[in-house]
């Protein structure tokens, strides 16, 4: 009963909302773990340079998992969810990054955010080479 | 004893890396509901808007928590890890931003990007002025 009011309620905006409790729970604990490992990762290599690292290491995750999706498709739904919309979606961030870009100045600003969008995009490469080389070398 | 050893340890590398537990613990309640949260609404607006939405509102709550530390100092560490590092890091996102820029082809994913740049930075910027504005009518 409290599942189905739930589950799908009709907003005040003339919506349909869907909650799926045992997805957001899957997306909960995977944001709890990526945002415990981003934090982590930022205490051991502060600043725009923790930062750069935790955006990149993550692009190259979601794109073996966008990728990986495309090409094999092995991993559920709940996993990728577990994955992509928790666990990266949490390791990454965009909040950090906007503010160290003001921190940095209009220079190292403009650097900074170049660094992050072109080896960001360049992650989701190297993620889907990744793939790819696996379906060469599994004949798949 | 057992958090004594998890505290402090030498790694591999031989850097210190700190392990606190409430601190971690904190970070990862925030970022669990982040999560939930950012997913919550890509589940109601979906792809480009809905990945923009959350960054540039997750933004200006950064911006507010960045500058409510510089002008009052309000809130202390912990909520500021909880807030900070933990719900606002989790409920914006890199990784979707990198992706999604791609599947956008190359038009839509340079407005894409611009769009998430430059709302994202106004956002710090509102986040500020809510504070300044605060400031103000408060007489602080």
């Amino acid at each position: 009963m409290c599942l189905n009011i739930f589950r799908t309620f009709k907003s005040y905006f003339g919506c349909n909302i869907t909650f799926v409790p045992k997805e957001s729970a899957l997306v909960g604990i995977g944001g709890c773990i990526g945002s415990v490992a981003r934090y982590q990762i930022n205490e051991w290599i502060p600043s725009l340079l923790g930062t750069f690292i935790v955006n990149v290491l993550g692009c190259i995750a979601i794109g073996f998992l966008m990728y990986e999706s495309i090409y094999f498709g092995a991993f559920s739904r709940n996993s990728r969810l577990f994955l992509g919309a928790g666990l990266i979606g949490s390791f990454t961030t965009f909040s950090a990054f906007a503010t160290q870009t003001i921190e940095a100045g209009l220079f190292y600003g403009i650097i900074f955010i170049a660094a992050n969008i072109l080896c960001g995009l360049m992650g989701v490469f190297i993620g889907r080479q990744i793939i790819l080389r696996g379906r060469r070398s599994w004949n798949i």
